[in-house]
């Protein structure tokens, strides 16, 4: 940030205002403060029997690496709607959301990323603009090594535990990075 | 937003951006996309024995009524980091959380509110510089009509409803608001 977006200023300077105990960019000719947020990243896990629905990223980051279907929340729509548009968006699929699954910090990067079970509508899919391409996945066909992000890993990896005894709690955890990967801890609910 | 923070132009345009799909600010000279996305609202109920811990608020909206503990997450931390920051900042309150209790979506006002069950640990509690009190409170002595936040009505309805058989769920729904009033809708897990 080098300009202020309401008077145009350019004396940006990144200071703890007044009554508040962090830095933020605040604009020294007009006194606006600029707040930066997490934000929520929201996709599902599309089953459809015993398989899973995952898209291949035709985009950066982690392209050609595989996925659920997720994005970024945005404005002036729910968690849910959130998820079923990413799901129509990258993989040209209609689901019926069973429930929120995993609710998943990463400080780090600033984001929350809360993934929802479902049910594909049909068999209906293919990729959107960005999928290289979308595929149905037994457990023992999912590509483990190639997976995008841990929050996909770790999301999956609790829902095949859960999936034998077909019972399904709501997980949060935080993914944290030590100098080599990014571990999962899980934050117990009691 | 009337300049580019980027660049200082005040070309600013709300246009559809090619390869997305809804209007955003786009800067007319150096092509700098500008994203809007929901905010997250993260806090707690603080339980000690039958009370409950509120703050009544010292700031607007809502100045002078009563809240639970809660406030915008920021960046590079955890919701459960957020809501005890929030509850030692608001009510001087040092808490250890029990669990997600409430996923509530906003979508008229973009924040996804998300609150904890907790446990007050000590009675070392008082106002912070955005409360003008703070509380405790048993179930019949809820201020029902001076509450700040429908979120903060029908996550303390939850609640209660809940603790009489000590089996607490975590709860998704959506505010809602028609011409009267806001209306909360459960969306059920299955």
């Amino acid at each position: 940030m080098k300009y202020c977006s309401y008077c145009g200023s350019n004396s940006i300077a990144w200071v703890v205002p007044a009554g508040d105990n962090r830095p933020r960019h605040v604009c020294g000719s007009c006194n606006e403060i600029f707040y930066q947020n997490p934000k929520i990243v929201v996709g599902c896990i599309p089953e459809w029997e015993d398989s899973i629905l995952l898209c291949k990223r035709a985009i950066e980051p982690r392209y050609g690496y595989w996925t659920l279907p997720a994005g970024f929340m945005e404005n002036e729509e729910t968690t849910q709607e959130a998820a079923e548009r990413e799901t129509l968006e990258e993989a040209n699929a209609r689901v019926e959301l069973l429930g929120l699954y995993t609710v998943m910090n990463i400080p780090h990067t600033n984001q929350v990323y809360m993934m929802f079970r479902s049910r594909l509508l049909d068999l209906e899919f293919g990729p959107g603009s960005e999928s290289l391409e979308c595929k149905l996945f037994l457990e023992h066909e999912i590509p483990w090594r190639d997976l995008a992000f841990p929050t996909i890993v770790h999301t999956l990896r609790l829902y095949f535990e859960e999936r034998r005894s077909a019972r399904y709690g709501v997980h949060l955890g935080d993914i944290v990075r030590d100098a080599h990967r990014a571990i999962f801890i899980p934050r117990r609910q009691r």
